[in-house]
This record gives structure tokens, sequence and C-alpha cells, in this order.
């Protein structure tokens, strides 16, 4: 720990300062120098101190510290946290280092820690499971949770019905604030987390929410009715999790009531799962455009970051090798002109750029849902009038440069008039190719970075090369 | 619209769905459709007609439409807007056709949209306006909130005072459940939104924090020392909203206090502010990668894409008339051997794709503070170990195709040595320059996309043609 500085703030409780200066909390927040000295106390095997230190960690501090260590070290700690500490760490695990654990992991261990986590999560470790391990560890549960899980199983991970948590106050409109305040209660006993109550009409049906203060300033014999918000955005079971986290983050809505096809309030989506939803959409985008096929972070082993970059690096061979027969097709006028091959690479990499630069716009915004209301065509014809406008600007600057190098006007027209077509061309081909992928279904980020690259590449050394045959021989 | 399909959920409000089927409001919500009926409704000028609809939209979604309409249109549309709707439509709209706008509107208009605001919304939009105006606005507004939003003008946009508002209810440590209730009622007379109050000592240091729920449990009397959490992360108002968005995300809070420098609270920050955040540094990665300097997205005018690109491909270009220079001084090698040029585009993407996979995990890695924890030299390692192994399957795979098409042992070994070395160096260029720009405290998203792949084009060049000329001559 770097700063150990108590704080004036709490007598009984000692405030401890993050490496990240500014950030407070209760609990001890790890650092490099706490993960040095646990590995040692792990190598020591020295139970007791590593329990003492661990009892003063959040959850999620020691779910990085385990991410950090080697595997078996990373084991050892997590066997010795009681069942309570070990449900929250084991959310906050990489997935990878998860499903080693889980090999290792009884099913009455596995069914001591999702007994201990609200609904959503306990589904989230639940799917996970092999098949074997996952319905011994249902049978081991009460009937009325495990009924429970099984239906959430049912809905697709990537969905509202897959995200939702199950725990929610429900009141009816007829009702009174006093009832309200006694489903509050009830829930209270599933979940920490409740923000507002969901109201119904004697069919079950949503017609509106109630904020936990409005309940606590008005008189418990209030009417609902006189009290309840009818304007409410919920989002049926089926909606695909990049849908609803727009949606919140658009609306600015910390929670999500989740409805069923007959719009009976089914589930509850809180922010705090959207986060990783946005976190992970983003990341997912970031890693396709970087030719990462896998999720790899900085946890990652050796073989999980060579096995994420191979297929890219392979789908980019096969490219180049494209590109080396366009070019072993011009050999001619290559070895007449043998100053051509000095401007392959600004062909290449300007050609690359520009393509890369229009599909992750179009990547994002499709992403983002802000392409949804855009008109196509007209964002076409933007994309490549900016490109014309970069693409004239930089040819004229490449004239210039041919002109006085190499002495050649012919030449340098050629070569600057060779740039200005690719980078339109890589243009249209990295704003249209995205958005054909995503009419076809197919998860348009797999167009950017490596693919629009390379098919840039041997496309516009065809181009270049064209023009140079025509116009010498 | 293309469905307005009735639901039987609502008997006093029309139930819409949206063109992302499954999400559902009792508000209008806007596709592309309405975005046509509502451009000619502006042409029309059809004012009536056009308030109509737009009160039964979201403000989220007027401000989608503003943002996609033609600039005159959509000011045209904003100012029929009454205040309240305009405050909230003003907040949503990008921040370049908010620009627009403020040098249209009036120092009054502005103030009666500025009122409507919660503090940390406020303070945004008088941020963005001219000095001058923004004094204007500032002198009209009343005296208490004039004082709270230069206070808040005090912090920088980018940390937790920032982000904070100044609207959230506080009880003393020795006070009851009765007290907290108070305090909610006197806040909640500013803002809808309050979630937990929070308990302070004597002093009016932060001690802890109540849920609304836990108040709404018990009884009026029941001391706050009895039902308060003691334990809360908090952070001070100089952290960055970076940290602030990752501390939330980690630790799954909705709202967070903000603590001056002798831990008294001052603001709360709540996870919608920090939803764009996550959105908003992700994208920044992304368009930094891309080799996008500025921040444009689907609705950006053709100039401003333009403006946004040059400067990355402008550093693109030098570098490729570097990697021009390093070919031209191999000029003999390569006209001695003409099937050389065929493989500098393999050597370049290679090189390039491998120093983008490192470079943009270690650039995230530092963005999320995943990497805090992790020993820089192990990550290294990792990276430069997976990228060996890449480069061994990828160069016996050249190799074998150089061999049987050129025919030539040597020519082969030598493209096929290239290819590894090129692709580790491009690796270790990769994973360290972030690093090291970070231990500068420079940006390191600046070091990915355009900037890795030039710099390791002119070195691989220059490490391909090194090898051939010391084998061949």
């Amino acid at each position: 720990m770097t700063e150990h500085e108590k704080n004036n703030a709490s007598e009984d409780e000692d405030v401890f300062f993050d490496s990240v200066d500014g950030v407070q909390s209760t609990t001890v927040i790890a650092d490099a120098e706490l993960l040095e000295d646990i590995e040692e106390l792990v190598r020591a095997e020295a139970r007791p101190a590593l329990l003492n230190i661990l009892l003063d960690l959040h959850s999620a501090d020691i779910a990085s510290i385990i991410n950090e260590l080697p595997r078996e070290e990373g084991r050892y700690l997590f066997e010795i946290l009681p069942p309570e500490e070990a449900s929250e760490v084991l959310l906050d695990l990489h997935e990878n280092v998860r499903e080693d654990f889980f090999e290792e992991l009884s099913a009455k261990r596995l069914t001591e820690i999702v007994e201990e986590l609200d609904s959503d999560d306990a589904v989230d470790i639940v799917a996970e499971l092999d098949e074997a391990i996952a319905q011994q560890v249902l049978e081991k549960l009460e009937p009325e949770d495990s009924a429970e899980l099984r239906e959430l199983l049912s809905y697709d991970e990537e969905t509202a019905g897959g995200l939702m948590a199950t725990e929610f106050p429900v009141v009816q409109l007829a009702g009174t604030v006093e009832d309200a305040i006694a489903a509050v209660r009830e829930t209270a006993e599933e979940t920490p987390d409740i923000y507002e109550v969901y109201v119904v009409d004697e069919d079950g049906v949503m017609r509106g929410v109630v904020d936990l203060k409005n309940l606590l300033l008005v008189k418990p014999h209030t009417h609902i009715s006189d009290i309840y918000d009818p304007e409410v955005i919920s989002v049926r079971t089926d909606v695909d999790q990049e849908d609803v986290a727009n949606v919140m983050r658009k609306y600015d809505l910390l929670t999500l009531p989740v409805v069923d096809a007959d719009n009976h309030p089914v589930g509850i989506i809180t922010f705090d799962d959207i986060a990783d939803v946005i976190h992970e959409e983003a990341q997912e985008d970031i890693q396709r455009m970087s030719g990462i096929m896998e999720d790899t972070d900085t946890s990652s082993s050796i073989f999980e970051i060579f096995r994420g970059r191979l297929p890219w690096l392979l789908v980019g061979f096969a490219g180049e090798i494209l590109a080396a027969l366009v070019l072993s097709s011009f050999e001619a006028e290559l070895s007449r002109i043998i100053a051509a091959a000095f401007f392959i690479p600004i062909i290449m990499a300007m050609g690359g750029n520009a393509g890369i630069q229009a599909s992750s716009i179009v990547v994002r915004g499709l992403a983002t849902g802000e392409l949804a209301l855009s008109r196509t065509f007209r964002r076409l014809v933007r994309e490549v009038s900016a490109a014309l406008l970069n693409g004239s600007i930089l040819s004229s600057l490449l004239f210039a440069v041919v002109y006085f190098w190499i002495g050649d006007v012919n030449f340098g027209l050629t070569v600057a008039l060779s740039l200005l077509v690719v980078m339109i061309n890589a243009t249209l081909v990295g704003a249209t190719v995205p958005l054909i992928l995503d009419r076809m279904d197919i998860d348009p980020a797999l167009a950017t970075g490596p693919f629009i690259t390379t098919s840039n590449d041997a496309l516009g050394l065809f181009i270049y090369l064209g023009f140079l045959s025509i116009i010498y021989l």
C-alpha cells in the first residue's frame, strides 16, 4: 500500500487512499504493492494473514488481484474466501479465469455461491457452467429459486431478458402508498437495490412507476393513482442488449422495466448492468478494428493473445499475397520505372487510412443507433466529398514532392492522380461495406481494421499500377 | 411512423413502438419516416402542427431530429419549443449544433433555459457560451443559483467537480429518519433525482449514506446512526472523469458522492453522467485509433469530417514519404531483384497489423485502469512471445509461398526472416510507445492507429531491404 494516510473523517474505520489520488474508500483499494505482498503470503500459504487482508478489500478489488495472479495462486486465494465474499468476487473475475475455477469447484460450493447472488447474476454464473454441473446446482437450490433461474436461463444472454433481475416491487394502481411500502419491504429481503415501484392494473399490465422518493414524501394513505408517473419507457424481454444500452443512455434512465409480450412487468435492468454492456460493446468494436478476434485483455495468457490475433493476421496474409500477385503482374512496368516502387507505401497507407476513417464512423454510428435516423445516401455523399477535399490536398502535395524529387511531370501526375482515386475508392469501400454487412445481419465491426485495410491494399495497388501502365505503355 | 400499434396497457395514453421492435414508450419515438414528415412541416412553417408532434416526443428524440435536420430547419424547430422542453433538448444536441444555436439565442432566452436545468447540466451549458454572454446569463439568474454556477465553473470540466450536481440531501449522524425525510423534501424542490441521503458529523464531514429504501422501511423516530451505511466510496472534486467512470463501473455504483479536500460532501455524480463518459472515452479512443482528430459522427458536416481527418492523413503522408526515401536508398537492390518489390505490401501490412493489435490492448488497458495492477515487464514478455508464435507461423507460410513462386531459397529465407523480425519489432513498438506516452502524460490513444502504422512502415521496410542488401550484396 502506497499511502495509508488516516483520515479524520471516520473514527471507527480507517480511510485509505488508492493509487488513483482522490478516490477514497473505507475499504482498502488494491495496488501493485499490495499485490506483491499477497503473492508472497500465498506462496507461504499464510491463510489467516491473507484472510485478514482480503476481508478489508472490496470484492471487485479481490477479483482484480486474482485476475492478475498466476492461476494456481489465484485459485488458492479464491478457495479461502467465505461463500458470501466468493460469490461477489466470482462475478468480477475475468471469464477465462472463472472458467478455470469452475472445473475445480464442487456442485455444493457452487450452489452456496449461487444462493448468495441476485437472480440476474446467478443466472449468468449458471449459464457458464457445464450442463451436468448446472443441473446439479439447479437441483440443490430451493425449488422457487431454481424455477426462477430456469425461466431466466431460457432468455438469450445478450437480450433484455438475459440482463434483467426478477426482484422488484409491484403495487396495484388502485392501491395506496402503504401497499407500495409493503412491496418494497418484501423485495428488500431479496435485494438491496430498489429505486422504484412498478404500478400495474388489475390484469397485472404495466401502467407506470412510482419513485421511492415520492413514497417517502406523502402520507401512507395516499392513493398510488394520485402520485404515480404514467410515462414509462420499457423494453420487451427479447430486445438486444445493445439496444437496451442505447435506450438507457439516450433517455438517461438509471433503471428500465422489462415486460413480456402482454406488457406484464417481468424484470428490471439497472444501470450497472448496462455500463458493462456499453464497455463491452465498445471494447469488442475496438478489438475487431484492431484485428483481434477473441476477447483478450491485459491479463490474457500468451496462448490467448496468440490465438486471438492469428485469424486476422491470416486474412491480412492472404490479402497481401494477392497484392504481391498484383505487383508481379506489373513486373514489366516496375522494372522500367523503379521509382514506381518507392510510392507503393504511400498509396497503400493513405488508402488504408482513408478506409479506416470512413468505416469506423459508420460502424460506431450503427452500434450506437445514431445511424438509424440518418439517410444513408446523404451520409455517403458527405464522406466522399470530404475524401475528395483531403485527397486533393494530399495529391497536390504528392505531385510537388514527386516532381521535385524525380523530375518527371507525367510520373508525378500519375502518382498524384492514383492517390486521389485510391483515397476516394477506399472511402467508398470503408463506408459502404459495413452498411452492407449490417443489412446482411453480420457484425459491421468485422469490416473495419484489417479487412478494410487489406482489401484496399490490393485494390489500391491495382489502381496505381494500372494508371502507370496506361500512361507509360 | 412505421407502426402505431395501440397497446392495451394504457387507456389514456397511446403506446407507440419504435423502429427498434420491443422498445415501448408512452411518448412517440422518432424514426426516419417521422423525420421526413417533420421536415415537410418545417418547410411549410406549420407551427401548430409541429408543436403538436413535438410535445408528444421525448426531449432526446427531439434532439435527434434536430441533429439530423439541415441547420436552418433544426433551428426553426428549436425556436418554437417552450423553455422547459428547449432546455432538455439543448442538452441532447450535438455540441456543434448547439454551438451554432448559441450564436442566435438571446441572453434572456438562454437564462430561461439555464434556469430550468439541474446544476450539473446548467454549468455545462454556461461553460460552452461565449464569455460575454455567459456573464450576462449569470447576472440575470437568481444570486444563489448564479453563485452556485460560478463555483461549479471553477472545476475542470473533465473532473468529478465538473460532472457533479450540487442538489443532494444531507442529514446529521445525530439526526433521525424524520430529519432525513425533511432534507429529501427540500432537495426534491430542485431535482427529481434523489436516491440516497449523505450522512455527516457535526463538522459536516462525510460519514456515510442512507438509502431512500431504508428510510421508507423504518419508523420516523429511528436514529440515523442505527441505519446508515458507514462504508462509502467517494471521490475528491479533482479526480479525472475517466477514473470516476472506472470507479463507478468497477464497484457497480449508481451514484457517487464528491467531497472537497476536507471530506465535506459537495456534490453527487449519477450513473447517467458516467454512461456518457464511458461512451465518449471509448469513442475518443476509437476515433484516435482510426486517425480522426476531432469528434465527428454521423451528423457531422463535410467540412468537419474533412478537418477531423486531415491531421492524421498528413502525419501518414510524411511517414510514407520517409518510407519512399528508405526504398529509394535501396534502389540498386530493388532493380536487381524486382521481386523484392512484390513483398513490400506484406511486410508493411503485417507489421502494421501486429503493431495495432499490441497497441490497442495497451491503450485500452490504460484507459480502463486494468493495467494499473499489471507488471509492465511481464506484459511485454507475453506480447512479444505471442508475436513470436504468430510471426513463426506466418514466416513459414511466407517462405513456402516465395519458394514455390520465385524458386529461390535464399530469397525466400530473407523475406521470411524479415517478416518475423518486422512483426516482433512492430509489437514491441506498439506495446511500449503507449506506455511511454502515458508516463509522459500524453494521451496514449494518440500512439495507436496511424502513428503506429506509419512509424512501423518506414522501420519495417528498412529492416526488410537491409536484410536483402546484407545477404545479396
